[in-house]
């Protein structure tokens, strides 16, 4: 007879997938960034979101890692923050950075939902 | 002829105050977190809950300096985390950080309200 | 017979002023950066390193703040990335961001020798 | 023939090393952390080490990814840290966390050579 995983090792499971992404958007928004900036003036835009968006999806993994109980409105901010990040990041061509960016929102978002 | 202040200036000394409260729970936030770490388990919780307000009070105000075009949610979230952790301190008798923390949920708020 | 402050109290009067300073630092970098971003490119570098002294700013504050046993290499950090920030701001003309890095640079520099 | 790696790809890659090293100690000291906090008044000392071990991974690692000018005395500072950290952690038996501040405090200190 086969196990069945429990709610709670999905959740787990779940909530380690979107620190990982958030992580991962984390230093990849940062990194683009940085090579943004030495291609000069036409980037000002893209470069202040990117940080934004490095900065919430840092914030993001930290509220996750210390289990806060209040996450859920720190999860959506990081999504919308991550979606409109990755919608510039397609604009410019930074096509790894736009992925990353929709993988964090994903994952915040189906997060946020299965808080009741 | 009295001279009446812009709505942009208005807009910008609320911006300037809101990133005064927040910087300011904050420090009062991490103090207070200290300090109640050295008093023993009765605290994790509210430690914990500390931790997350202090950064998402750096957060909020990192956005507010970069003039992010997407603060909204960031500011809603950093309001329900302050408002959250001012209960809290009450509970424990915090009571200087827990006025901190309802001066830059209300901050917070109100720039909220403003964002189209 | 007049009161001396005890050494003790020195000691965390001086703590609290390179906090202060340190936190005055972060956020003015921060400011000047994102002023700089906007005027283009010939200011990547400047950027750059206005970057690097808000966020060890910032980490070098909470060290003070969370009264690290092992604050000193940290001061020492900070000390220099901000005197090196301060000759670039001089060079760029913005004297108020060099002001408040020449002061944590200072407050750091003293605050390390008081280290046994 | 084959072809021998430039000394400039190996540098890069060791960047790439030591910022996924101090990236890897920051989640895992902030992770034993909370671990910690919940078991009590003990742990008190070990939580602000992992809280400051855990600030200058991240520190460390954005200045990396930032390619500061001035990075030496932020890598030697995430050196001696981790270096304390690992320490303690040690004396805690908490040594998965000991063996990542370990691998982070060695990078660093490879890496603070290699700069002229």
């Amino acid at each position: 007879m086969s196990q069945q995983p429990s709610d709670e090792s999905i959740l787990s499971s779940q909530v380690a997938d979107c620190i990982q992404d958030c992580l991962n958007s984390h230093t990849v928004c940062l990194d683009t960034a940085m090579s943004l900036l030495q291609k000069g003036n036409n980037y000002a835009d893209p470069v202040r979101i990117l940080l934004d968006c490095s900065e919430v999806c840092a914030t993001n993994s930290h509220f996750l890692m210390r289990n806060s109980p209040v996450y859920g409105s720190v999860l959506q901010a990081c999504a919308q923050v991550c979606t409109h990040c990755a919608e510039v990041c397609d604009e410019i061509g930074e096509t790894d950075c736009a992925n990353a960016c929709r993988a964090s929102a994903n994952s915040s978002e189906q997060m946020a939902k299965l808080i009741p």
